[in-house]
């Protein structure tokens, strides 16, 4: 798994569509539902006629996760749902990233029960990661 | 206006309800469409059973500033859109909150074409709850 300043991400063996789809597959097994979906190449293309790859941004929700965190803290919406970006990088290859919850509930500072939620939030979205870099590996070998 | 440490926000004197119309409508006039509508409210209901107050989560994006993140971080989707949101705090009154983009952003690191995105992106969300701001008070008066 790739970590970045803000996100974690695995490369998949698999079109970008099947990545999509098994995106989704992965996060509901974690609880979480895609609560909406941007096609930022359609956008894009709609809205400024612009050619850009094959980019999806899922807003992802673990409906418990998300109560406790607003529970927590009112304004925390600001930060809700989780992205999810999937894009292409070829025929038969995909990225997949996660924002990485614990860094990004880092700029709300000391709240103790939103950084359990974040903790949270974050040990799923890994293992829906990893879960998604395993099936690439199958499609791709 | 009210600053957060990741987000900026204004109480208005509107009723929840013409609180999200009027904000999409400040959006709107800075260039930001909403491509994704929350209901926070109705998601705990239906997911968990549970009441929440009225609350809305907006996802905003300015076209031409998200094509310019987008070709300066591929991953900055991650971060996309900027989310708005809408809640009621009492029959009359309302805040609007959004993502203060400087400090998203700021979790990024030191790439200057995002940094000059992030700027644009904040002074344009600035003068939406500004504008915003003196309707609800014309309102309330």
């Amino acid at each position: 798994m790739r970590e970045s300043r803000y996100g974690i991400g695995v490369d998949v063996a698999l079109p970008y569509e099947q990545a999509v789809e098994r995106a989704s597959e992965a996060l509901k097994k974690e609880g979480f539902g895609v609560l909406t979906t941007i096609d930022v190449r359609q956008t894009m293309k709609q809205k400024l006629d612009r050619e850009f790859r094959k980019y999806t941004i899922l807003g992802a929700c673990n409906p418990p996760l998300a109560y406790r965190a607003l529970e927590a803290e009112l304004e925390i919406g600001l930060l809700l749902p989780c992205n999810v970006i999937v894009y292409e990088t070829g025929p038969a290859a995909s990225v997949v990233s996660a924002i990485a919850p614990i860094l990004a509930m880092g700029m709300v500072g000391g709240n103790p029960s939103l950084k359990d939620v974040a903790r949270e939030a974050e040990a799923r979205l890994r293992r829906a990661l990893d879960n998604l870099e395993s099936i690439g590996q199958t499609a791709g070998a």
